[in-house]
């Protein structure tokens, strides 16, 4: 479930020229870093997707004036355009040579003593490292020092806590420009930050990486589980409420217990062990073993909202997007084997219908195949792939196969869209299962009487809705389309004499179930607009003399567009709509 | 919140005349045991408000035909009439008379030995026992044994586990009788067993005390939700959503950490610990504290469906009545203090509005006063008891005074409704807190500019959904209100031929939001209508030759009685107006 850079622009010439003159730019910082400060204990400084990073054990926290001195260095010995060379030293010298560096010579000691290692150089400075660097310090390209973060010694949270000062470096000045763009775009689109300017939510370290929804937010989670279920009832689905926190007899019998242990918050009751459920599905299984089943029963689907929380490292953590704490819209399908390629079927029809309402007319679909280790029979694995791979060509879509990626239980479909800053996120899963059921002994009376299993599908539109908000409110800046809008429609009363009437006009969107307010605070027009702009509400409604003398409104979108006076009954009528259909 | 047997209807002297004969039962049973197992232990055996019970250890299980003969000896001492008389043991003197009890021996022991020991005997069969019997054994009144329950010695699960047997002693036959008639009755309307029966929810031991609502127990406990949420609606309230794991900073913080440790769900996280959250109070505290707040937005209302935990030794989990696990329809009411009278008023007409629907038209309330150990000026809790005072004296209702009997951080008023057994159950409460306040330092900007402390209001008006749900299940047998029904109509169609006409009305019930079924299995007409009034569906619809033809549906309901022929729109019209009205 992590986020996907797309790369498909860049060829593998390209990768590697970035690469190494980013690998190359790491040294050149560091040699700027222990110019300035002699002192300076070096860790690490290996080169990313977008740039590179060093970190360093210097006596005071980097300033902004640090990181132009440093960057000012870097230029010059860029300019000097000194050749990188490497060579081998005795595992004896390399401690020699390193000697005053205590994270190298760590470094150092985790190597067999037999081997040689490298050491690469410009000018006089030199790393422990293992090379691929560009031909010469002038071959860095356009490079800029970005931000300065704590990490720590080797993501060790008992170790040295370190400073890592990250940059980046491009092929050209416009390849350098195009990504500052991009990062500004991103950070203005940062839902963490959105968030907190719209008053959807907030976090504290008193519930690490566990959001705290404001009623804003919380009408917009409210909004996407009504959407949801909505569908559900549609395609034929059942809610169900299961506990959060069960005896680890029951997570051994999942697998859980051997699997997932580390990431489970464990509790002790009555002298025996207790874990808060990571997954629903163990539960699904319980409820359906709760009675006998007969063929005609199946497929059956249940849906579960439960709030799962899993544990993750703070390290990992990052706003919405890796919470430990999250609700899915999951739901378990219990089925036989031949309603397999119905059933996904009509889950990417409504996976479809989904995904166009929200915002994302396209995704892409990856198929993921047997992998080594796995359950179930050959004549099953074969019977589940040649199932979806057939569901998925009739659907007319492209997708892509990944060979032996597929979960231990049974093959799966990961769905991905792509956002508003060319990124790619996995959203939604359909996974067939062959486990669950021999775990759980799940039964069902077929139609010639004798007892067999029933398959599981785990299937997930949106995933986390936690997660979901995170990724949408970077797709829309915010701006969430009409129908999860905790605010649909402002008011904004000209002067003082207009609030009565605006408030008339409140009262007949409330009365029609929309969201809406009147600003009648002591601020002047032109402020209550922007700050309504800021807000991302989808309409102001401004309301003066002449607005009110006809029963008008003047519409405003937050776009900026200038709709002109409307009739106020006539507006309502259009906003139901537009929500009612979630346009 | 625990349930509160009325027994106004027992004056004390009625109440001491039970408190002997049914102590004297239990002797007269325990010697009946022995007669029969002379190698038993015999433990304690009390009366009870309903009668007596006495623990044994006995080689093997007692079986019903154990009971029976018990029972025939009982009524033997009962014929004899031997008196009961007492005598003073020293000591030793009580160690040796009982040297083959082991839990007398044990009882014996944890007594002072300088102090003398009391011990009452009939026929020649003599107990520990501090007195208060009947004067003879013929006096122990018309009584009958019901059951066996395993009980821990002292109830303590690490010490012996015994076997308890139940009885029930009363002054006259009809008192037994109709005591008899009440237990089937409330056995009828166990909640547990209706709801296996009505397949809303069970319980399995890998989750102690924490139900597993099947999807019609989750459309009934949506369903109540939604009504609440309707109210919040209506009455001003803002749901949020908050974590339910926090570091136990805040538990600290809040006092839970020392006044309810105990009842709390401990997780250790990063080696910090943290604690599953027993209660919402301290989450609406942080979500108010997030912003700076003006007297204008006062009063604030926070409503939090979150699920909270509480431990609850096994020995007191109930079904839904006392589980571990539940969600409240809970608010946090933040408000200045002399908002306080009007928002406990509105809460009592919302809380009014809310019970009426749900069938209890009439409830009781109590006023609980100032404890010795509070905190809070004198002043503060004048005002706020007058404030309470005054709004139940304005309401005309009749309340009762609990002085000394408020919450250690304000006074409150707690809601109780009666039930169809003649029990009174708590359901609501509304109470002020000065402490809260305090504690996290929460404030606003009053009108001259200060900072002043809000008070906060804590409220429910079902208290916990899961609780509420097992009273109504009992108050009603399992007959919920139309709105609430899981399956609100059943269309039973003659013969096969008449199936696809009944679909035809299932679709056009279902368009128009009602939960509706055709029963189209192979069972007879008479056999559907039984297993539906069974289900306590509130309409059996039945299709045959004549209503095809004339469009109509001959409606029954639960209750047996027969409403004719209806047109089949009229019918869809008139269930969505009840629906919807939740009449």
């Amino acid at each position: 479930m992590s986020p996907q850079q797309s790369s498909a622009d860049a060829s593998s010439d390209l990768l590697d020229l970035r690469y190494r003159m980013r690998h190359s730019a790491a040294h050149v910082m560091a040699e700027a870093v222990m110019k300035l400060f002699p002192e300076a204990q070096i860790a690490i400084g290996p080169p990313t997707d977008d740039g590179f990073y060093y970190d360093f054990e210097v006596s005071r926290p980097f300033t902004p004036a640090d990181l132009e001195q440093i960057e000012a260095l870097m230029r010059k010995t860029q300019k000097a355009d000194t050749s990188f060379s490497g060579v081998m030293l005795s595992h004896d010298a390399a401690l020699d040579r390193f000697q005053d560096q205590k994270f190298k010579l760590e470094l150092i000691n985790d190597l067999p003593e037999n081997e040689e290692i490298t050491v690469w150089s410009h000018e006089s400075w030199e790393d422990l490292c293992a090379g691929r660097h560009a031909e010469s310090t002038g071959k860095i390209g356009a490079f800029k020092l970005l931000s300065v973060a704590g990490a720590y010694w080797r993501g060790d949270e008992n170790r040295e806590m370190l400073q890592r000062i990250y940059g980046t470096a491009w092929e050209s000045q416009e390849a350098l420009d195009a990504y500052l763009e991009r990062i500004e775009e991103a950070e203005r689109r940062d839902h963490r930050r959105l968030g907190r300017e719209l008053d959807l939510f907030f976090f504290d370290p008193i519930a690490p990486a566990s959001p705290f929804f404001l009623p804003k937010g919380t009408i917009v989670l409210n909004e996407l589980i009504d959407f949801v279920k909505e569908l559900y009832m549609k395609y034929g689905y059942q809610e169900v409420t299961t506990p959060q926190i069960f005896n680890t007899d029951l997570w051994k019998q999942s697998g859980h217990y051997d699997n997932y242990l580390d990431n489970m918050y464990m509790i002790d009751v009555d002298q025996r062990e207790f874990g808060v459920k990571p997954m629903n599905c163990p539960a699904a299984a319980m409820l359906y073993a709760a009675n006998t089943h007969s063929y005609r029963e199946l497929p059956i689907r249940y849906a579960d909202f439960g709030r799962l929380h899993r544990y993750e490292r703070s390290g990992v953590t990052h706003g919405l997007m890796r919470v430990r704490t999250f609700v899915q819209d999951d739901a378990h399908i219990f089925a036989s084997l031949n309603q397999i390629a119905q059933e996904v079927n009509s889950f990417i029809a409504m996976l479809d219908e989904a995904y166009t309402i929200l915002g994302y007319g396209e995704f892409r679909m990856a198929l993921s195949l047997r992998p080594d280790k796995r359950v179930g029979t050959e004549e099953m694995w074969d019977r589940a792939e040649a199932g979806l791979a057939e569901v998925l060509g009739a659907s007319g879509r492209k997708y892509d196969l990944e060979e032996g990626e597929g979960a231990f239980y049974g093959p799966k479909i990961d769905f991905f869209v792509p956002d508003a800053l060319g990124r790619e996120w996995q959203l939604g899963t359909v996974q067939l299962d062959f486990s669950l059921p021999e775990r759980f002994n799940l039964q069902y009376a077929s139609e010639d009487g004798t007892l067999q299993r029933p398959v599981v599908v785990h299937r997930a539109m949106l995933g986390s809705l936690e997660r979901f908000l995170g990724v949408l409110i970077e797709h829309t800046a915010g701006a969430l389309p009409i129908w999860l809008s905790p605010v649909q429609a402002t008011i904004i009363p000209i002067a003082d004499r207009h609030v009565p009437f605006g408030q008339e006009v409140v009262e007949k969107l409330r009365s029609a179930g929309v969201r809406a307010e009147v600003n009648d605070g002591n601020d002047r027009m032109g402020a209550k607009i922007r700050a309504a702009q800021v807000q991302k509400i989808p309409y102001m409604l401004v309301v003066g003399d002449r607005e009110q003398e006809a029963n008008k409104v003047a519409v405003r979108e937050r776009s900026g567009s200038d709709l002109g006076a409307v009739d106020v009954d006539s507006f309502v009528a259009q906003v139901v709509e537009e929500i009612a259909t979630r346009a």
